[in-house]
């Protein structure tokens, strides 16, 4: 079964939102193993979108539109797909009643122009909608439905979950169900000669890498008709590449590498303490994003100055004069010293040049340092990084991550 | 003219990612005064994506692709549209140079696939790409361009803004110039019914409010032919503006709260330090995300702990059990310890439950305390925020960079 995403909202192609909804719409879509092969956005212009509805119709045996069932003149999803399809709008009493309850309840007036959203083409599907005055539907046409929904997320959303997912998961019959391997020190186009023929041979499941932001994710994805099924078509497929992969391959179900250490502090009883120069607390912020970090993040240093890395973490400064505080003596001044004020049970230290300022011949923009420790064991990492600032501080952010993970699982460093 | 944006990538298909090119793109393309009337996605499949690169040429002088330039098999945007243009592949030395460099840089084998990227189309301007392997291209074909750029919004975006926006701003003739009015402090609504008669009045310059993650923009675009008329257009709505709403309008070129504080700091020979509980760092991190940031930045401490709150700033184990670690009380120990550890010359503390748990009756999630210091003036400032913890996070570091211009200005709080 294919179905196919179309928004409509001038609203998106002016950019001043993006078009999550599609996303979210996939996501669910994808769950239900409904291939999507479009995404589509028009403004609000009933020309371009009866073309694109006919078009999307033709090729696709669902079609899923979001936005413009408001009550302006703007809001022209309902007349056009209905004027397409040949039906008659129809007033609904019990949805005229609904909308002005929720004027009622919000205890504003209703306005002449919502009684048009009380107007459904005849001979479709309601799709209440709890959140607003806008009810969605479904119109069915042979084997063929178009499924109108409104535009803002949080109408939209639970109309999706409490209704239309089980009208497609009926229609259906098949799930699709994926496993997210997350992968940090080998790069895509590396990951993709390793799995070639896997990625080659396979039909179902589906093997699929992608990289952003200095990690690869490898999705694995099955069809099948159940969970069961599922598992056992995946483990085989996901165990192969983990083999070929090793330890490289951090959470194989999408976690942040960030969340991955998380789960690993919490399960030994570790508490984690940062020092960060060139990183400037972006490691501290990206775990203390995590709800509940306050149970394994101690505290951080940003020690941006030289006088605070003195200060803060008795780095010695004749290290900083001889060594510079970019060096390998700074950084493992600087975990030890973290070590010994916090007493925490593992550390990690930061310094580097991230640019775009900064580098020299000898000492280059993204040289950095690492130095981590858990318990007793201490180690540091020389780091060459490219790129512009921004993907330099989280490049050596992931990098001490991904440190600090092998140190507690006892595994080799890359 | 026309354009519009198609992206490839059955990532986003699936629901993995959303479109956000899609919007950044339009964003620019409104700038520019180019009508987008249509966004596709497609997968990474030639069929389709031929299909739809005719359609779009059809209707749309210029279409704008995203994604499917990596090294890897299912990346084939620019073979299928070479095709269908009709352009040979040829291969850039030159790139493959810059190819060979940026994994020699990363201490990472180039691996064979990864020659494909250093060929492009026969005749194309080649977009460079300072921060990965996929430069993109620009395809003429009579009136009409076809332009290809990456996919991740990290290697395209400075792409976009180096070469595509000053090809295209050549190529439309008219210039769109806009003032982009940063403000903190008024909501969405509120700023629009202070506008309400000059939004509904203006044609060009044309206003528009927009929201996001805590602040709103109002951006003044002029559509003229040249710089100075655009200074004439412009200056008397911005001042309009500027006296409706005061001293919350903190920029007018669109610069971020931190990179005006950023800049008070410099002029000012002040130094900053920062002292941060519930925000984790993330307030030191987008201070020095700033390149040049040394310069105004000294240290932060993270003390997450009520340990590190005692030991590293001296805020009183009696401070902390009477009034709790999330109070007015405890804010101002925190600043006044950094300010005494640290002496630099402004300083800001924060204190606050950004949940999701955490929160109590008398202390709900999203209560959060600002102490900040400019010299020897200190305030502090109970924020009651709403939102998840992201939001809250964000917010608070907003009020706490708003704090300190105001006191570096010597305005008035709001």
């Amino acid at each position: 079964m294919t179905a196919e995403i179309l928004a409509v909202g001038t609203e998106l192609l002016m950019g001043q939102i993006a078009n999550t909804n599609a996303q979210y719409i996939s996501g669910k879509l994808a769950e239900l193993g409904i291939n999507v092969y479009f995404h589509t956005v028009v403004g609000d212009n009933a020309a371009r979108l009866e073309e694109t509805l006919k078009r999307a119709l033709n090729r696709s045996d669902i079609v899923i539109t979001t936005g413009g069932l408001g009550p302006t003149k703007d809001d022209l999803t309902k007349e056009t797909i209905s004027k397409t399809m040949n039906r008659n709008l129809v007033l609904h009493e019990d949805i005229l009643e609904d909308i002005k309850d929720f004027f009622a309840k919000k205890h504003r007036a209703m306005t002449e122009i919502n009684i048009k959203q009380a107007y459904l083409p005849e001979n479709s599907i309601v799709i209440p909608n709890p959140n607003g005055t806008a009810p969605g539907c479904i119109i069915e046409d042979g084997e063929k439905a178009v499924i109108m929904l409104p535009g803002p997320p949080k109408e939209m959303q639970p109309m999706f979950e409490e209704t239309v997912f089980n009208y497609l998961k009926q229609k259906t019959g098949v799930i699709l169900v994926s496993k997210m391997l997350k992968i940090f020190g080998i790069g895509e186009s590396d990951i993709e000669t390793r799995l070639m023929d896997l990625i080659d041979s396979q039909s179902n499941p589906t093997i699929a890498p992608y990289a952003s932001q200095g990690e690869v994710t490898v999705r694995v994805t099955a069809r099948c008709i159940n969970n069961d099924e599922a598992s056992e078509m995946l483990s085989p497929v996901v165990d192969e590449i983990k083999r070929r992969l090793g330890a490289a391959v951090y959470s194989e179900d999408g976690q942040t590498l960030e969340k991955v250490v998380f789960g690993l502090l919490k399960e030994n009883g570790l508490v984690l303490a940062t020092a960060e120069s060139c990183t400037g607390g972006t490691l501290a912020g990206r775990i203390t994003d995590i709800p509940g970090s306050s149970e394994v993040f101690e505290r951080a240093y940003v020690t941006y100055s030289n006088r605070a890395k003195v200060e803060d973490l008795g780095v010695s400064p004749d290290t900083l004069d001889k060594y510079g505080a970019v060096s390998r003596e700074t950084a493992l001044e600087m975990v030890n010293g973290l070590k010994q004020k916090t007493g925490a049970s593992v550390g990690v230290a930061i310094t580097g040049i991230a640019g775009p300022g900064g580098g020299t011949e000898e000492k280059p923009v993204g040289l950095v340092f690492v130095a981590a420790y858990v318990k007793d064991k201490v180690i540091c990492k020389k780091l060459e990084l490219a790129g512009n600032r921004e993907r330099i501080r989280n490049d050596a952010c992931l990098h001490a991550l991904d440190m600090i993970r092998r140190l507690i699982l006892g595994i080799e460093q890359q």
